[in-house]
């Protein structure tokens, strides 16, 4: 159903984005076959580095007259496999679209361009007193145009919200190739549909993202962290829930189970305290007042104690708090270090999560898999990882999807989602039915046909 | 292009609701033809409450078959005409949708039907600990389903958002019949498109809301309020700016010029303090602690007594803080009741609102209009009032729709949008061109059609 890239067709790519900008030697496309989606590797036929919207405009024109499929590429970390050219074509790489265009700081907002790393705009940012929270695990490496595609979250989600809260307004490239912008530099906004919500999270299907108007908030000056043992996974997740009846917000407040504790510290080659404990929890709060953390943690740590804890450890000083946070982000890495993996993104209300964790112990005890479960509990998002560890090939290749399948349904009989922030992208579409109705998908696709009617963008994701 | 509502028709909708929900005699069509917005007046030609999303459903395809316009109606309290039946049709009122279905106290959330008045829900949440922060001035009368329509914002927007940010999912009926649920109950969501961001906000020309999954927050516990005098309106408004880089985000900083402060004493027959005083700010914090407010505030007075304030009140008790809010909340109320007027909702970025109030002036001096600002100063949203006062009416009519034009091009060279909360719907649809480029409104539409292929419901709005 598409066409092959020509040497026609890179002659006139050349044409748009100069020679040195299109890539088809066997490093490039080995690099770009691949994201941090499990082993998924796809090739592109070629790789094309833009600069300008407008030389996204022209890629577009010729990939619809040709029907070639154009597939945009961030830092390439994403976990859903969204920037996979699946069908080949034109990998559109965003990497020459990383510049901060200006940081306001009497307004707190920032326009960037989406191939800025996210640490390098956070750390930006932090040193004007601004603060960007959205915080992916792959933060070092990921772009923030990906993070607006997936709508990525992070351990702040909980207090600051998710990826799509700071995002005022995009310039975009549409699949037909106009050049539209959506919102603007205001917080708030009923001027005309909410075309901005509608990209992003839109997994790169509807339009390339070329500029964003972020809205920023002051930054907090200072942060304490808890980190609490517990002799049994539902002591640890019904604690979360308990904190926020308090009425205290942490800006983070992470879950990790045993195995997944025990792989960072193997993968690090450091110790976390209490790595015997079966879960544990990582709180953090964070405000301008240190006296007012102390009440906080004060409260948190009577509520602990209502769950049996084993242990507590205050993380007072900024380098403690580092590295309890560094340990954190390396358990994902970790996890998957270890054997064939598939990661799932499940959420589910924060008061279910202890009967979902339960329920996908069961699960994978019946289908004699290993899974380690960690992730953004105050947020009800558990990461699923599903390991094939010592299991035989057959089993593995029999009984993952069922699995799979198993949890999803758990997980929506829980009031929860399958993607709390990786997004569907092509590793998770053959579930997305689980959670949304044949309605609802009809909709989805009729509005992805109004934005590339030739269905030439990011085409073979979501759907 | 439309076709009249026939007595079969009038048969068939009594069928779906019950005759006692099918009102055409005179005193319910006129109580049913207009809003809130100016003197408009458009008579729908039946008045049908429904009950259920299964009716609204039946009678969208009766709509569809017979081609008659459906406009569905909240509480009547819009400033834009949204609600207006400018086809004449079926006017859809949602009164019956009145229910609370659940407060989540575990998850911080609540379901809700759209026909329920937003204190009575306000109210509600907070009898149990937690908080829904939108809060429109109709907030007595209005409907949780018209703030969705329009995402309605009010002065706490400043510190926790417009409505979009508490809506988690949704269940609605497309105006082709199909019952739809978007997002869900969880707090991140990369699930397929953001259907539910896409249906907020597009004031109620998509699909009828008749569910909605909020989330909640904790109730804050204390309140304090300064109320800021200053002898000039630009002295008010750079005090604002001044404030948020002091790393203070205010639960409300309302901006309010003499003319408004005297129209609302003259209409509640109450004093303001400081009314002669060119220009007001109304100054609220919250939070859990006390003597942290009293922080928030010392640091408040500091950056006002940089701009020559000509005095400053505090308000600490709960009964101070009530008067001054009901002071302010009845503004927009005293404004129109002067003269014939038109209200504007322009929406800049905040450190532009000086530059965006000192040219209002300049433009109304130049057509001889009366214009009266105040509004939601924190967010750069300023409601501009222009009232016929004293002027003939052919100077009036000459010079109205030149000088919104020139008030809202001057907003969107100073990077604002022309509407921050109250929407666009019919009375300001002439203007969105100014707003909105061709390729925008264009994708916009299709959208619309994509939706409702046969433009049945709430035609006449946006575009």
């Amino acid at each position: 159903m598409y066409n092959k890239v020509t040497p026609e067709i890179l002659d006139k790519l050349s044409g748009i984005v100069g020679k040195e900008n299109v890539l088809f030697d066997e490093e490039s496309i080995k690099l770009h076959s691949v994201d941090e989606t499990e082993d998924l590797s796809f090739p592109p036929e070629v790789v094309v580095k833009p600069q300008a919207a407008e030389e996204i405009s022209e890629i577009f024109k010729l990939a619809n007259k040709f029907s070639i499929p154009v597939t945009p590429r961030g830092g390439g970390t994403g976990l859903s496999g969204g920037a996979l050219t699946i069908h080949g074509g034109i990998c559109l790489s965003m990497v020459r679209f990383n510049k901060i265009i200006n940081i306001d700081t009497q307004n707190f907002q920032a326009t960037v361009q989406p191939g800025v790393i996210t640490q390098v705009f956070q750390e930006e940012v932090e040193k004007l007193g601004l603060f960007y929270p959205p915080d992916p695990a792959s933060r070092g490496s990921c772009h923030l145009g990906g993070n607006l595609a997936e709508c990525s979250g992070g351990p702040r989600a909980v207090k600051y919200g998710v990826t799509k809260d700071y995002v005022l307004g995009l310039e975009a490239v549409l699949p037909t190739g106009e050049i539209i912008n959506t919102g603007g530099r205001v917080l708030k906004n009923v001027t005309g549909y909410n075309l901005t919500q509608l990209i992003v999270g839109s997994e790169g299907t509807l339009a390339i993202i070329t500029k964003i108007n972020f809205r920023l908030i002051p930054l907090p000056k200072f942060k304490k962290v808890i980190l609490a043992a517990f002799s049994t996974l539902e002591d640890a997740t019904d604690a979360v829930a308990k904190i926020f009846q308090r009425g205290i917000t942490p800006s983070a407040i992470e879950f990790m189970e045993k195995a997944a504790v025990r792989a960072a510290e193997e993968r690090q080659n450091k110790k976390f305290p209490n790595s015997d404990a079966e879960a544990q929890l990582f709180i953090e709060v964070d405000g301008n007042y240190p006296e007012l953390l102390d009440k906080d943690i004060e409260q948190i740590a009577e509520v602990v104690e209502e769950f049996n804890p084993l242990d507590m450890v205050l993380a007072e000083d900024e380098q403690k708090v580092q590295d309890v946070w560094s340990l954190r982000r390396g358990i994902g890495e970790a996890v998957k270090s270890i054997s064939a993996y598939k990661e799932e993104d499940t959420v589910v209300p924060r008061a279910n999560m202890t009967k979902l964790i339960r329920g996908v112990k069961e699960i994978s005890a019946r289908y004699g898999i290993t899974t380690i479960c960690y992730g953004h509990s105050g947020d009800g998002n558990i990461h699923v990882n599903i390991l094939k560890d010592k299991l035989d090939e057959k089993s593995w290749e029999e009984n993952l999807d069922k699995a799979i399948r198993e949890i999803f349904e758990l997980t929506v009989s829980l009031d929860g989602m399958i993607s709390g922030e990786h997004g569907i992208g092509y590793s998770q579409k053959s579930y997305l039915p689980i959670a949304i109705a044949e309605a609802e998908l009809e909709l989805m696709r009729k509005i992805k046909k109004t934005f590339d009617p030739n269905n030439i963008l990011n085409p073979g994701k979501i759907f």
